[in-house]
């Protein structure tokens, strides 16, 4: 997978993409990642790249033509998305991540910054992701939880591929509680059901608690795995 | 605000946090970032930090003693929080971040990694903080979203208070269009509302965007906005 990161700050992603799972999975060549910015495209000789918002209000915007400019300047896949980090975007969640990773050969992100970026570069734009319901300083963070999680996902990062599929989410639940070695911490122990050797009654322990803390932590996931569950899943 | 990343990449952190608006609050002191890694407190000769799960399973979690003697080695200040960020957690969002940034003077954040973390390391949080409903490769990623949000919040990060107000999900509502220069750009015009000088329309306009685009994109915020509206808002 090509992965084009159009940013305003390519510096920030220098020790992110060098570091643990994501670094090797790049060093092993599972996905490239290439930064363009913006600001290399911009025609006027300060490379000016955001101006006032029309009709008043407090901060800069994105401008659209460096932004035009740095997207049409990639090379374009056959099977291509090109994506903007943006609140007001659909939220980022599992299902996404895994069809980015499955139908997708090259994935461009636009990080928006300053106070947003003008609203006709959505017609260059096929997806709006959110990585949630809050605000952040830019969009360089939110590129780098769907890069991640998306390479996370491609064939080869992950040792094991049921290592992807006994996890949070992947069944509609949250994870069960873990525990591993010493058997007793400070008076705290291992639940003796971890210790049986008996596999079925861990996988039914597990199960029980996977659904029980969504139940009491998520009562909306909760709902939503029912709802799957009685209609035939 | 001292904020303290228990992490065991904490090489990762270099170029983020020395980048864009955040570095430049960093810079100017408005918090303190301190990295601490739990693998300098591993008592044994090989500084192991993760073993494998009690009852079987794919994966390797990270033990809970370098962990709880690395939390323990920081200083404590009156109001602390321990975050530990887990997918298991409340959902970040824009309330949360807000009462990260007033009520506390200490964050200390447990970044965790490889399949997850013992759960008596439970027993060291006082909080548990998802970023979304998706899995990713490390906490470090949620931690600098965390981290970015919350030194946004703090007086004196971004330029006018104002620009903090008027945005996403402070009034329960996605953000309005916004556009700049130039007017016309590929043939798609700015509109005409908002070259009109008048600011009571502009602002109607711009009212009327933010809940239709609500109401389109996100019928579940739309839903809490009507609600809150309706009960005296």
């Amino acid at each position: 997978m090509r992965i084009d990161i159009v940013t305003l700050f390519p510096d920030f992603f220098s020790s992110p993409l060098n570091s643990g799972l994501l670094g090797k999975a790049l060093a092993k060549q599972i996905a490239g990642v290439h930064l363009v910015n913006p600001r290399d495209f911009a025609t006027d000789k300060h490379h000016r790249v955001d101006d006032e918002p029309y009709g008043g209000g407090v901060g800069m915007l994105m401008k659209p033509e460096p932004i035009f400019a740095a997207v049409e300047s990639l090379p374009v896949l056959p099977r291509r998305e090109v994506i903007l980090m943006t609140p007001q975007g659909q939220t980022m969640n599992q299902p996404l991540l895994r069809e980015l990773a499955t139908n997708y050969d090259q994935l461009a992100i636009i990080c928006g910054h300053y106070e947003g970026v003008d609203e006709r570069v959505l017609h260059l734009v096929t997806r709006e992701v959110s990585l949630g319901d809050f605000v952040l300083t830019c969009g360089e963070i939110p590129a780098l939880a769907l890069i991640n999680g998306v390479v996370r996902l491609l064939p080869g990062t992950v040792g094991k591929e049921e290592s992807l599929k006994a996890e949070s989410f992947e069944a509609g639940l949250l994870d069960y509680p873990q525990y591993t070695r010493p058997a007793e911490f400070r008076g705290w122990k291992v639940p003796p059901v971890l210790l049986s050797g008996n596999h079925a009654e861990i996988e039914r322990w597990r199960n029980s608690q996977q659904i029980e803390r969504t139940r009491d932590r998520r009562p909306d996931l909760y709902a939503q795995w029912l709802d799957d569950n009685a209609n035939g899943g």
